[in-house]
């Protein structure tokens, strides 16, 4: 039988069945996706995420203050009180190296709640491309079905994640004639093609991008636009999301 | 202000606000939006849609069985005791003319629903694209709000709702240069320039399109891809679907 490779252009698609047993790669390409993919390279230890900030508050209580990092957006500036919002820029190596974030995203949060039940569940971007696609062909080729899950922005259908989920679709089956797509990969292909010689011109047209310029982000956009700039694959599983390396594969 | 024109991929995304004082389009091409426009336009008085079957049942028992059809798919094909399914070649003139006819669909039924408070709400298809087109670009023209909302399948996105609500964002757009599209209408237009030319190919590639020709009805999607071959407006309002005619231009 073919392998499955399926995209969901909106969080609230995801059923068990979607899930089950599948490598699952989870995309808020403006900002969350990008942001964990920056921190984990720039040293984070982990990074958990909360569905709203008074989880955060409430788990930074148990842990040691000078180890943990509360980050969160709220109309995407930070949340009230935290350390961090969700700009990829306010994670460099010194501030980050070492430590636990508590994270909470308006987008990202909800999908991976949903995700129990997948065999691995990725968080992937441009700035962590071709790192997370090489896991995805992988376990495609090892004839595991691969579910791209765009987080959309609240909960409505996001061009740039549809055109960062048709560029896994388009390398993922490079060389692998017989995978399946379901309908929603076969319009991010077309989606991608469109944007992928011109990810500006991508952050420009979605209003999610426009959102981000009109107040004050405009430089995220170029962080976010860095085609492999992070190169690192960020697991989610026990609840928290690490940095796959070279102890961690399987 | 520019005016708005905004595309649903699937029908879990329509809240109050998407649709207050609009104009909606709701499309569901495979079949219900073409077996409506082809029943509406072969004389069927008015098309009645109901959530589920044993809805259907209650209603017609309430009516005179001569003047009623009981239409309705599941799996496809129609319902277990009902007259007809949801195949548009199920209603032909000399079946329908004059008559009242309850329908249950598995995609557009719920949707429909979903959409109290527009200003008014249109079915619309390839079969009779340019007349549900003409309403849609005097209402924008107007100065109001339209929403083309894609039906999908069993809640899912679907490529061939997609590509006929591109259509409609393509050529509602002409000459009117400030309207605002949402990221769904954008990726809608990419989806639709890919097939606009060939409609074959279209269903050919969406799943629905393939389940359908494997269950017995490819003769269907000639049908369905026969744009402009049922020149009807129909208009949903008082929970019954109607065709606009002279008399009821506003």
């Amino acid at each position: 039988v073919a392998s499955k490779l399926d995209v969901l252009l909106t969080p609230q698609g995801a059923s068990p069945a979607d899930v089950a047993g599948r490598v699952v790669v989870v995309i808020d390409v403006l900002r969350a996706s990008t942001t964990i993919a920056v921190a984990l390279k720039n040293g984070a230890r982990q990074i958990i995420p909360f569905a709203d900030a008074e989880s955060v508050v409430t788990r930074a209580k148990a842990l040691e203050r000078r180890d943990v990092i509360l980050a969160g957006e709220r109309n995407m500036g930070p949340v009230p009180g935290f350390d961090r919002g969700n700009s990829p820029r306010e994670f460099p190596p010194e501030v980050v190296e070492g430590k636990t974030i508590l994270m909470t995203t308006t987008n990202g949060t909800p999908l991976l709640a949903s995700l129990a039940g997948a065999r691995d569940v990725l968080v992937g971007s441009y700035v962590n491309f071709s790192a997370v696609l090489a896991y995805v062909r992988a376990a495609m080729r090892g004839g595991t079905d691969v579910l791209i899950a765009c987080a959309g922005r609240e909960r409505q259908f996001s061009l740039e994640d549809t055109a960062c989920a048709g560029r896994f679709v388009r390398h993922t089956t490079k060389g692998l004639p017989t995978v399946e797509l379901n309908d929603a990969a076969r319009a991010s292909l077309l989606v991608e093609r469109r944007y992928r010689d011109d990810l500006g011109q991508l952050f420009a047209e979605s209003s999610h991008g426009r959102a981000l310029v009109e107040a004050g982000y405009r430089e995220d956009l170029a962080v976010c636009a860095g085609v492999d700039s992070y190169p690192v694959v960020p697991v989610y599983q026990e609840r928290q999301i690490t940095k796959l390396g070279p102890d961690r594969e399987r």
